[in-house]
């Protein structure tokens, strides 16, 4: 094969993947099995790793073979997208010198280890100065990089995790469901007071029996255990590679409910890494379309598809069967109440479906608002609580229940919040299409057969994998661009209609 | 600090290290943790680390550093050993050019392969023309490194695993034991024919009980779970970096003394990498000295220590507890008779502590031979049968029981097999100086004490690291250079006068 540009750029990238691969099994080793004295010469063999993945991409003929690749005339489509993703890489890791790159990163580990202490201890002042100095490095960074692509800062910053992602985009939609949530959430709690009380689950439900139902619905789903695994970490995740994805849980013998529920949101994740095209699996253009469209894939498993009475149906005798459980709590529309129980809260990450986007709309108008310069630090706790009672009714009585409670700022992800939402938004309109698409679908995940689920995520979203923008995938898969009315039918069915 | 070559040079090694650290991670991980489906990618991710990792030693700066370091006047013996360490890293790496590397890398996957089908149908012939491809380009390279070297072909593929090993001296300590291994066996077998025969243990032994027992003895042994784990592989061993040793073993249900012995002989290693000393854990000169040192240490732990009375009657209550068991196939007497048993076999891995020098020196006496081209691979298998029988005075029935039965050669390890056997000689004679030094030591192991005993390694052995020659260390911690007379008093001790 002559070697084109285009070819050589094919060549490093499939290093670049290999080298990036490994660091991703080590970063899942470092949270799933790792004995707490292994993490010094991990950190080593990551840093090394990712310094010469690096150097990878910053190499001095990069800039010419981008392009030399792009004037090439015998490259189809997916060779074109491929070499858009590539250039994408390639101005994210040129755009800073390696002196603010490593001073963002020595200012990030710093202001996450206070802040850890500083959240226990309810104290946002400490953590104060140790926020600004991360703030103001991203703010330099969004800047260096907003240069080159030619947008906003906040965009620039955005498109880190969500590759041509616009605020302005953003702002239209939030602003149409923050209209929406405060009404409907009265109408919502309303409806909730008139109904009985879900009755509990009482455990212990033991580790090794939640383990063994997590495996049989994960295969329910379609998880395929040649290509990965499941085990525990502290904080669960979806890692690996997609020939091997490995995804994670916690247990709490007091509650099955939340590790279930974890363990399908992540096979979610894991589906999509598996689906994305095999030919393409070491090149850009063969990666997961950004968080926000991830984020629908485990979405639209745990929220759309298993939180409903249909899979429930199916799943409460696998249920009772595990844990040698019986009795009224354990029917199928008892569990529908127990998963799809409403109740505002201080905590982003045990809020319902419903009350959650308040929690994602609150940090996005702030964080734009502190990149943009519009508003100070100092002022971050008050407009928080502002904020929340705004949207949800109820005032945090701390920072540690507030501003506090999130690592992401305080570890320099900025312009990653709004991904959250975007994604519920997209799992509900990909679900919505899934079924008009296929209307036996909800009876076949009554069966526990997603078969026709998955084929119809594969061919619309899997295998497009990043060679198209998640607007123009959302598009073609479901007839238009991301639309807030269908989440909010989704959740008007689900919460103010269902029996 | 200023840039001196010296300087350069470590930070240097110091990355590699790093890529190498990142390498053993992901080797245990495709043993112990991925599913089948992994392999490809795998495959790339540890083809791209070594390639770089190789390009790093190959780097056309090195030999000038290497030369100007050595000059330098402001080094200490630890930085003058670490030189020639990192010397000897990059003469095995620049002897062959790439173009040979890949030759032998191609040709030993193919052979492997061809291997495993021609074992399974006792097939030599179809093996043989991949085995003379491996063969003819093993002796290629070690031509290259012998003239880099200065020493003969065989010693320089010796080197890679047993750094300054010579032929020559192993011929000597080797031809002494094969004059005593005939008669010795042949008493020991009367010896052990007037005793009665061991009481066999009666399973099944469950596997997570096994499993506790294994932590459990770990623990006596002093293995740091701070900083490894034990997990199950089908080929045992021991990987990962010294700061996370990860060992692995295997169950049956039927026997658990073979998994238990295993853990024991993969503590040991693991106990050597946990000593290195610290401060140089990143350089040359801070790894473990060599292949036969190593397996001295795993040895010493296995053969010397744990198959003792003394050990043994501190495990045997811990054995009896451990699976609910009583009776008199449950007593330290009986457990000992268990462990020592010895009875000549065709197969190695399976050979007892008597026997197992004749088949190492049965392969070590061939490979010379088809290395040095006094012998074509045709006649191996005949050299073979009659190598043994000479040895052990049995003849394999076939060649699957014969020259097929180890992985090694096909796989391209030639120069490997002499560690085995030195390891042990190595074990008897530092566990010989260990009880001089300390006479409490067998009462300490009785009480499952062994912090004596791996306080004098880490003093005598660990620390040392690759300071010194395995000669040196060896002579330094027990008076004399390997000798045999040691390792023969200690059979003779434990076989033949044991009551």
């Amino acid at each position: 094969m002559q070697k084109t540009p285009y070819r050589d750029l094919e060549a490093r990238f499939a290093r670049l993947d290999a080298l990036e691969g490994a660091s991703a099994m080590l970063h899942w080793d470092m949270s799933a099995m790792m004995p707490a004295g292994g993490a010094e010469s991990r950190a080593e063999q990551l840093a090394v790793l990712k310094t010469l993945g690096h150097a990878m991409l910053c190499a001095p003929e990069m800039a010419d073979l981008l392009g030399a690749a792009a004037t090439q005339s015998d490259l189809d489509p997916w060779q074109r997208a491929n070499i858009t993703e590539m250039r994408r890489r390639w101005v994210h890791a040129t755009a800073i010198d390696d002196t603010l790159v490593e001073a963002l990163s020595r200012a990030c580990s710093a202001c996450e280890t206070v802040w850890r202490g500083a959240r226990a201890e309810n104290d946002f002042a400490r953590v104060l100065p140790f926020m600004k100095e991360v703030l103001a490095l991203t703010r330099e960074v969004g800047a260096a990089k907003a240069e080159k692509l030619g947008v906003s800062v906040y965009d620039a910053l955005l498109d880190e995790y969500e590759p041509d992602g616009r605020a302005h985009d953003i702002d239209a939609i939030f602003a149409d469901l923050e209209a929406f949530l405060p009404d409907f959430l009265s109408d919502v709690m309303d409806v909730q007071a008139r109904k009985p009380a879900p009755l509990p689950l009482d455990g212990p439900f033991p580790i090794d029996r939640q383990r063994g139902l997590g495996l049989s619905i994960m295969k329910s789903l379609g998880f395929d255990f040649e290509h990965g695994r499941l085990d525990v970490s502290l904080h669960p995740f979806c890692g690996g590679v997609p020939d091997d994805v490995r995804i994670t849980t916690r247990y709490s013998e007091d509650d099955f409910a939340s590790s279930l529920m974890g363990v399908i949101h992540e096979t979610g994740h894991a589906l999509y890494e598996r689906g994305l095209p095999t030919q393409w699996s070491r090149q850009p253009v063969g990666k997961a379309r950004g968080m926000s469209l991830h984020e629908s894939q485990s979405l639209l498993m745990e929220m759309q598809a298993c939180r409903s009475l249909q899979f429930l149906s199916f799943a409460a005798p696998i249920m009772r069967k595990a844990f040698d459980a019986q009795g009224p709590a354990w029917t199928a529309d008892n569990l529908a109440r127990l998963y799809t129980r409403v109740e505002p809260g201080f905590i982003r990450v045990d809020a319902d479906e419903v009350t959650y986007p308040a929690h994602v709309i609150l940090r996005y108008r702030l964080e734009k608002a502190l990149i943009g310069g519009d508003m100070r630090l100092e002022e971050l706790p008050g407009a928080w609580n502002e904020g929340l009672h705004a949207l949800l009714g109820i005032t945090p009585p701390n920072d540690r229940l507030g501003c506090l409670q999130d690592i992401h700022w305080y570890d320099g992800a900025w312009g990653y919040f709004p991904t959250y939402t975007l994604g519920a938004m997209t799992a509900a309109q990909l679900f919505d299409a899934a079924r008009k698409a296929q209307p036996g679908l909800p009876d076949a995940i009554a069966r526990g057969n997603f078969a026709p689920l998955l084929g119809w995520l594969r061919s619309h979203v899997h295998e497009r994998a990043s060679s198209a923008s998640s607007t123009d995938i959302i598009t073609a898969a479901t007839g238009k661009a991301l639309d807030a009315d269908i989440f909010k039918n989704h959740l008007k069915a689900r919460y103010l209609e269902a029996t």
